[in-house]
């Protein structure tokens, strides 16, 4: 378990919109926190199975003045099913209540921008950055829920 | 454990399209076997959590010779998101290869005309017709697959 | 599904000694149900975690008046630690309530006499009887609680 | 999640026997990593379902170099089917690979030794000492992965 080798600056998240929350969020607002980011498209089976209940299961295990969940959503297929509105029912229906922001879409590529900007290899990805900002870990795929627990409380006490 | 208490007549289904099959299916052309149909919405999640695994374990455990499984997207809410090309995607993203019905819209009401006519409480609910085509079961809500084994099993033999 | 293969006559279990029950039990006095066994040894962890849970299961989802469930304990390695009086306190601590008989051991082999007369070749194993005392299946491992509902309601309904 | 409230000094484990360890263990020569010991029984039901399925998990998930997982065994009640023989079938069937003590009995009391010195209320417990030697967690009951893993990874970089 070591999170050391990646320590790349914070890349600020391009959003055309953001859900559960009042104002857009600003990554270099949240400085001193620990931040987690989970990416996911809401019909991808792995993020609804996985990726989704685990942020849940973050946002209920540490206190929100030290670890902030966001999710994004990050749609690079099927756009015109996974729009906005869709995205809406889809937060009221599985009880999503953490802020979720809408990855900016590309008009020259289906890629949204900061899928781009942070070399997101699909959904559902799990980025982690530390409390001065740096992105220590940036993972595609299923990842365990103890080895999650240990990254986050790793940064948090340092 | 018992399905006795219900022997209604087949209620044909009323539907405005058929995913995952070259033709509409009749009810009445399905007897001889038993026919169980799981009743979702796309962005239901007990639907996702439990009918729609529940209804694919189905489709491996029985030979189709014995068995029909049929699925029958009942919108009652949120209709604007989950129409007919959200729920082809949704259908190849969880690969889920059986029929799948869209039960077909009342221009008066919230409630599509197949849900009313089995006056279905919501999603999921889970139907069971027997080999001469009477209902058997009609249940709303998360059942035990060994329950579902049973009934079945005893409407296979008899 | 199909337990038609198996259509043996009964083989009388030869235990020595019953537990959870007044009286051993006789299958031959069981005629008229379906009778499920579990066969196990208390510290074989397939037994622990899936075939008892499913015993128990199947104790809560039939009346008792048409399915009999039985536990049998066939030691056949590590007689030593797994007693009569280690079964007591396992069945205590798990809340295994229904009726445990221990094969009976021979003087000449480490396989008791119940299992090598049903050529039992580990534990778990699940033997099922119809209601006219015949074996209609007799299965070693892990076997899926849908599959054992439909066995039991095929039963059932015979 | 904080483990700062408790940081008593470690308590030396009382043990009569260690298994799968050419020597006994002692707390002072581990001093430099993070210690984590699940105390249990073999035949508690939670220990077998929860607390020993997550010390192998700590196992596999943390390096040996950071992170010592051991097993005691603290027999408290039915202590003449919980013996020394007994626990090394059970160790041996559950494939249980790092070392286990068993902890020393008191010859005027039921409860062993090092289980009063850590005031254990029962099994399962979890107890985590940091790289300096102090006691900074010890809990009884089921407790979930991710908490166990911000628990070890805050240990880990301190």
């Amino acid at each position: 378990m070591n999170t050391q080798h990646i320590s790349s600056p914070t890349i600020e998240l391009k959003t055309s919109a953001w859900l559960n929350t009042d104002k857009p969020i600003k990554l270099d607002e949240l400085l001193g926190r620990v931040v987690v980011i989970h990416t996911f498209q809401m019909l991808c089976p792995g993020c609804v199975s996985h990726g989704l209940p685990q942020a849940l299961k973050i946002r209920n295990t540490f206190p929100e003045s030290d670890v902030v969940v966001l999710g994004l959503h990050t749609v690079f297929e099927h756009h015109a099913v996974m729009g906005p509105e869709a995205l809406k029912v889809f937060l009221h229906e599985y009880r999503i209540h953490f802020p979720v922001g809408i990855d900016q879409a590309d008009a020259g590529s289906n890629i949204p921008l900061t899928m781009q900007a942070y070399s997101l290899q699909g959904t559902p990805s799990f980025i982690v950055i530390d409390r001065k900002g740096k992105i220590r870990l940036n993972h595609f795929g299923v990842i365990d829920d103890m080895l999650v627990g240990a990254y986050i409380g790793q940064l948090l006490s340092e």
